[in-house]
């Protein structure tokens, strides 16, 4: 029989043996935790680098810095404090911090690094950041709770209208699968750049939605997230192009940069029919306008937008989160039918008094300006929405709160 | 009407705000393509940090270096290799490789970092790092292939036996929403420091199971993962103890280490009931004994030899890969039903005749000797086995084969 001593190794040989290289074990950082939430809130960042220079951290959580640009157009850029270092370990302690869901990476001598001691990370288009969570509201929103949880299935669905299966990530409520009843649906869409993804992990769908429906102030309902880039099957990494790294729309990769792999053979909006059939027919779900939303993000509003107003007996509820409505002037995409005769098409969306139509944008957002000009255009026609205006730009922040706000006022009208 | 310019400029805001910061852009790294597998396939890696004086590169596509302990047991280390610089980007080609799925990480002035032109992480424990495939047998199997795709469901179970909810994770096989037929199911159990997602990621189980149906090489079935850690209701930030990056086994963090949240009420192995009510509750399944598999790696081989050997009639398919058969010497454990009267229990089991009993390890595992006394044990009984044997140590490029290997000879005798 082998000894205690002996035991507890042979324990701790699994554990490590289980992991092809500890990390925090090689870089020495085991010792270290960041980062570490202070009593009053303020956050501690800490990194062992005995050989930096400098070391920054850079992140939501700073005082944000407004860039404008030639064309107009402005964004609030991440700002950048400084570490100090002592005795070969960095820190920086921040201001005490409103609740919140924040992103940030560490710079060491210019070269952007994720937290080693954090093995929270989340990824927007290219760029990956580690995350935390500061308690309070809505925080604790976006944080999972000892709540019943919903579901959340990655699966494939088949879009003849395009021309091939897609990925898709479908959220279904607690008790869904042992209930027998029947469920309204949320189409809930990305920005550009994201992918099927993108609401699950920047958006934390699954978390809102739990504590939501746990607090009793949303209904339980399926949330369905498609991928809305029409020349795509699939996040990066889930198809059969491999584990290609998207080229930074912003860098000039030139020859690296390749064609869209796939052809749709139509619109993203035109084939929404699709999803709408696969959800319907491979879940058990309530199959009528009253209890199908759309709503999305940026790009996704504009989706959500043409989608509605393209098949006017789909959804009774609407939701335009930091919507690019300025496609409506985009002249050079006469040539799909999406962009055609839209005042008939709205004025027969309108004629059909959908139960919701929900505008949100922040201040700052640089589509604040578009967003006037179409609620301008639906005040022309006395077309009835309702509008919620925050602080802030166009950034994840913002959509997860439009989310929690538009989710309670969903299927109960 | 916009100008054709101004509509780019829109476009590639809406595709730049989506994201909070794009990592490659600050970093200016956006040129840099990196890992670039080349047409013998060796592999470059390239890293833009003009600042660094010490660029280096470490991962399993390196050769290892097999470290003995005091103890007697061994593990193979990672290799490390030196980038070179050229106007500050970094570079290091490999050796031509075999295919594989392999990992690695930069080591840039002693600390261990990302490669921020790579998107594709996998964790390990607490141990992040980038992933490649190189193409061909087996890297094929692990790579997302033009094929009818299976469905993954992450959601929650509940197991009265150890007294709360926990979070697992289920491969669907292709078709099984619309065929409405019943299929088999394979649980399949992770090591120590493992969780509920280690077989997904780490085992690219979704992959290996799509390609090897399509292939006809493995029936249709459902793959159930759950969390092994009786202590754990999920993997780290999937419960209410929030985004808490677990303290390293190695590291001495000292009160930074908390002790397990939950309190169980049982073991992991004696609550294994719940798991298979559970899905067989919630899944159109075979619920017979010849319907069921149950394999793991390291602690997971351990309780699928403990759980099949304690509930006889459940399982007619056992797989041990790399198994902690050294559990049997557990002499501190013997309050735990589960490791008493041992040598009746493999009597029981085996008058029963199991379909089949597969023992799989490398030669160079640590537990290679504990694997010899078990199977003498086994063999001294007469109890009868399948063995497989092939090179490496405790490691999960061992584990994928070892699934690819083990499930098609699942469910055809």
């Amino acid at each position: 029989m082998m000894k205690k001593k002996t035991l507890l190794a042979v324990a701790m040989m699994l554990f490590a043996a289980a992991s092809f290289a500890q990390e925090a074990l090689w870089s020495g950082n085991g010792a270290i935790v960041s980062p570490e939430i202070n009593s009053d809130n303020s956050v501690t960042f800490r990194l062992r680098a005995p050989k930096a220079a400098r070391v920054q951290v850079t992140g939501d959580f700073l005082p944000t810095e407004n860039r404008k640009f030639d064309n107009g157009m402005s964004y609030d850029f991440p700002g950048v404090a400084d570490l100090t270092e002592k005795n070969g370990v960095w820190e920086f302690t921040s201001a005490p911090l409103p609740s919140e869901l924040y992103s940030y990476s560490f710079i060491v001598d210019g070269l952007t690094t994720r937290d080693p001691s954090n093995i929270f990370l989340s990824r927007d288009v290219v760029s990956i950041t580690n995350i935390f969570i500061i308690p309070g509201d809505p925080g604790d929103l976006y944080s999972v709770r000892d709540v019943p949880h919903g579901t959340v299935a990655r699966r494939w669905y088949s879009s003849p209208t395009l021309g091939y299966d897609r990925r898709i990530t479908i959220y279904t409520p607690p008790g869904y699968e042992a209930s027998g009843k029947s469920y309204p649906v949320l189409y809930l869409l990305h920005g550009a750049g994201g992918d099927e993804e993108a609401w699950i992990t920047l958006g934390r769908t699954a978390q809102i939605m739990d504590n939501l429906i746990a607090q009793g102030k949303a209904k339980p309902m399926l949330v369905v997230m498609p991928n809305g880039n029409a020349t795509q099957k699939s996040a990066p990494g889930e198809d059969e192009q491999g584990l290609k790294t998207p080229a930074n729309p912003f860098a000039n990769r030139g020859a690296a940069r390749p064609e869209p792999p796939y052809k749709p053979k139509s619109s993203y909006e035109l084939a929404f029919p699709d999803i709408v059939k696969f959800v319907e027919t491979n879940y058990r779900v309530e199959k009528k306008k009253s209890a199908r939303a759309i709503a999305g993000l940026s790009m996704g509003g504009a989706h959500s937008l043409n989608i509605s107003k393209e098949f006017p007996d789909l959804f009774d509820y609407v939701g335009l989160f930091s919507a690019a409505t300025i496609t409506f002037d985009m002249g050079d995409r006469q040539d799909n039918p999406i962009y055609q005769n839209i005042p008939q098409k709205l004025k027969t969306q309108f004629a059909k008094s959908p139960k919701l139509y929900w505008i949100a944008i922040g201040k700052t957002d640089f589509l604040y300006k578009a967003n006037v000009d179409y609620r301008k255009l639906l005040d022309d026609n006395g077309y009835k929405y309702e509008y919620f205006e925050n602080e802030g730009g166009h950034i994840w922040r913002n959509w997860r709160i439009y989310l929690a706000k538009f989710a309670p006022m969903l299927f109960n009208k």
